[in-house]
């Protein structure tokens, strides 16, 4: 049989799909909290194209051709695999495939927003990018894709990050980019913070400010962000529309797709292309977020206007939220940490087109030790928690003998995150937070 | 244009190839040395059909079902994937092509024999297999297999490297491996080196003496080898005959062929296929063996008897050697160290059917680098060596304005071995050794 779904370089996707044509009810927009302007300073801090995206309401937006060139180059589009052998460990009757969005050379889905990114942004005259990373997924996509493009590149990496991941530095290194640790003294910001405490270790609200300050007292500097806005996930749908065609070559309708959620990026690229079906009237399959229980974003917070970020910088934005003050335990899903959600998601959540469900770390480390000895590769700890709740799943039709169909968005691999493992097995790691 | 040529499940090779029925002339036996009786100690380490493939001398030999199976499921076959931006950026006529043996799972070909070595042991009543492990790419390859095959697994790491690359022993725990530092307390051997000196750090040679240790002293363990030896090029086969049909795809003829040599199995694997039309007298393919000037073995070692191993356990081999006591500076390269070459390979270069070439270890960083820049994939240390080399070549087209055909073995990704990266940034890494 075949165990995977290739596509050609020419079967890359030629539009994004926007779902802001398709939505239930109209989105809510962006607000400036009271006094003060910070959609103004958006306006000034990202390029006019993701801004134009992030309002879009043309349900097709066209990838431009040299867009889709580099998705290519990066060898997009992604596999599809079948979990075979994790299906007979299981003992289930379902059938478990998962999108492969490892594969890309920074092995996880981010480049597919990092590269168009860069592209607007040197197609309106930036000569540099600048973004803050938590986790390191990001600041790694955004320093290879402003690689790729001929852009500068300078990422702020929360200082705590910076000191525990040195292999995160080394690879924005090798691709360019210039990393600090964030609190730094390369911004008034970042000057002030350390002032009053030369010690601190950072946070990722700090900087976020660092790199937006520069891109406001800059013209040719330009601030990017790698999930949450409605432009990236637009961009991230490149996932979903490879996977419909991959799907229909296998000859299988999904019955409950699964991706893990922290800003929503690729849930929403590999599920909004199927959601849109459901919107359509014209689709039952379940569609499941996953989220630490370490932080409960979709599951217990609460659906109102918050700011993205912790410092009141960005817009109010209507999403689920934890309260931008919330400060997630230290899990070693990095990515998953976020007190918010995109808000296109928290609409769809709100409106019950989607299953939130919580997992707890120990469960979730548990999953994807089990999915490495059947598939072998070991899954980043964000994309864990999607095995976990892909496997419930199966377990769940073994025991009632159905024959689902379950995909998972496998977001990106554990190479760069092996201590978490180490830290399970240490038998160190409390299992919810 | 199709920036990647991939092959269906169904592709994966029926067949390994065995070069010893179409070597130029006879490939000489291994010998005990004098008074000594190494090669029983041989037969009793390793399995009956690591044996018998060892001196097999049909020319096809049929990979079992289950075998196909498993490479099929871990992703077999690999991509080949055309380097363009490389090209355009290095402004040559040449075409560049590498297969992407990094996209195993455990992130390099040797997989491609750790599947075949664990299942004949299986078949055979094995219940574990032991190994040694420098750099750690074979004992992480090891795990995964006997994950897949349900067997036990022992893994030596020299203590050195056991310290510095924590990362090697989470993913070999994370497939279920156990990974001792060596010396270790488990084996006669290792006591007796701890007792003479407890800190000691370790070296290859005494991890082989621990693993075949076990292996002897115990019907139901037998020990294994990722390279150097014939059934292990064998396996490796399956690269070169995927490729083949890949270039035929691509409609290409390779000029020249490269990929870099340890104990040689990568090269062997990807090369042994295309060789045998060159010894068949229907090629002029060049093809390249690239090796660190730090351990410049098929370059300026001599092609006489000498130990597999530094300790004098092993039989002695026909191959170019160092000398069995020659110690490699500490290159990042920790899979080219050895002071040996694959018998097969080493009567190859001696007859001239192979060019070997040394590479300096800045010289391959900055080449890893260059490529990652453009290509996305960071390479691992090994791999760079073949890069550095495909990009000379290409080079050298721009300066002739030849548009050759330039195919790379890509033989492993370098996301555990980021540190070496960092010490070239850091300006500290010496040249040459
Ligand atoms: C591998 C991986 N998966 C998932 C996520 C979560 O982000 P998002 O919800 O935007 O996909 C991240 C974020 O860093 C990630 O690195
Ligand atoms: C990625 C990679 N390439 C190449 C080698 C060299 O081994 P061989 O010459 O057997 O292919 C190694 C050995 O560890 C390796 O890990």
């Amino acid at each position: 049989m075949n165990y995977k779904i290739e596509l050609s370089s020419e079967e890359v996707p030629k539009k994004w799909y926007n779902i802001n044509a398709d939505l239930p009810c109209e989105l809510p927009m962006p607000k400036n909290s009271e006094g003060r302007n910070q959609i103004e300073d958006l306006q000034k801090a990202f390029t006019k194209a993701a801004l134009d995206q992030e309002f879009a309401t043309e349900r097709y937006i066209k990838i431009p051709q040299k867009v889709r060139e580099l998705y290519m180059q990066m060898g997009r589009p992604t596999p599809l695999f079948r979990a075979k052998r994790l299906e007979e460990k299981l003992n289930t009757p379902a059938k478990i495939y998962y999108k492969r969005e490892d594969t890309s050379p920074t092995g996880s889905h981010k480049l597919n927003s990092a590269i168009p990114q860069a592209y607007f942004a040197k197609k309106e005259g930036v000569e540099r990018l600048t973004t803050e990373t938590g986790a390191g997924q990001w600041g790694t996509a955004l320093s290879l894709a402003c690689s790729l493009l001929d852009l500068d590149c300078t990422v702020y990496m929360v200082k705590v990050s910076f000191n525990q991941k040195p292999d995160r530095k080394n690879i924005m290194n090798i691709y360019g980019g210039e990393v600090f640790a964030s609190p730094s003294e390369n911004t008034e910001f970042g000057r002030k913070v350390l002032a009053e405490n030369p010690d601190h270790v950072g946070s990722l609200g700090i900087a976020i400010s660092e790199a937006m300050e520069e891109a406001l007292n800059n013209d040719n500097v330009k601030y990017t962000l790698g999930s949450v806005l409605n432009h990236v996930m637009l961009h991230q749908t490149v996932i979903g529309q490879e996977l419909k065609t991959q799907l229909e070559i296998a000859n299988e309708e999904p019955d409950t797709m699964i991706a893990c959620v922290g800003g929503g990026s690729n849930f929403a690229g590999a599920l909004y292309p199927f959601i849109k079906d459901k919107l359509d009237g014209n689709s039952d399959t379940k569609f499941i977020a996953v989220e630490p229980s370490a932080c409960p974003t979709l599951t217990e917070g609460k659906y109102e206007y918050d700011f993205g970020d912790s410092n009141g910088f960005t817009p109010l934005l209507k999403m689920y939220t934890l309260g931008h003050d919330f400060v997630a335990p230290s899990v070693h899903a990095g990515g998953l940490r976020y007190h918010g959600m995109c808000p296109q998601i928290s609409l769809l959540a709100h409106e019950g087109y989607i299953n939130p469900v919580t997992a707890h770390q120990r469960d979730v480390f548990n999953a994807g030790i089990q999915f490495a000895k059947c598939e072998g590769i070991v899954p980043a700890p964000e994309t864990t928690h999607a095995i976990k709740a892909g496997i419930d799943e199966a377990i769940k039709c073994r025991q009632t003998g159905e024959e689902k169909t379950i995909v998972i968005n496998f977001s990106g691999h554990g190479m760069l995150d092996l201590k978490g493992y180490a830290n399970y097995f240490s038998g160190e790691m409390p299992n919810s937070k």
